[in-house]
């Protein structure tokens, strides 16, 4: 298994844990954009948002309750908070592992 | 009722409409960030996307849809897309009713 968003959410290789279940791991991005910058990834390895299917339908839920219980916990959802999918080349998308990102705790840039 | 997006999908106010059913309409920004730029709203008014409850995952999940299927239909599945919810001020949400942001057509600037 060559994914390295399958190996951190297996706990093979370490990252900075904000959340976990039995469905989603959420860590700290090692390349913050942001004072609050978390990506949201389903344990489940699906290529990216684009890709996820009826069946997945609870999990995206899932990850979107995370995001709102992250952004809580952290103070951002006071703030302001930004979420961020990104599918393929265009987008930046690096790897290819579905993510959601969540950025806060300063003014973002505009978007585009 | 004041708020613009209300009626905007009631087409009290018109907007370039890409899709509309009972629930989500989707319509063109006017200030586009990237060659396709489309904002998908909900038609029940909820301030953001931090506010939805579990009774809108119904709702959540279709706005999904409608940005999958806009995505195959603009052909940026294949190029790549960015999905964007931005909730308060630190995120830049002008707008305060919910709508996601899809941004695709070229190579999007890095987030944050």
């Amino acid at each position: 298994m060559e994914c390295i968003f399958c190996k951190i959410v297996n706990e093979e290789i370490p990252s900075k844990a904000v959340y976990k279940d039995d469905f989603v791991y959420a860590f700290y991005d090692i390349a913050p954009k942001a004072p609050v910058h978390i990506l949201i990834v389903p344990k489940k390895h699906i290529v990216s948002i684009d890709e996820f299917k009826e069946e997945d339908n609870a999990l995206l839920l899932r990850m979107f309750d995370v995001a709102r219980q992250i952004a809580k916990r952290k103070g951002i959802n006071e703030t302001g908070y930004r979420l961020v999918l990104n599918t393929g080349k265009d987008a930046g998308q690096t790897v290819f592992h579905a993510h959601m990102h969540i950025l806060g705790g300063d003014t973002l840039t505009d978007l585009g």
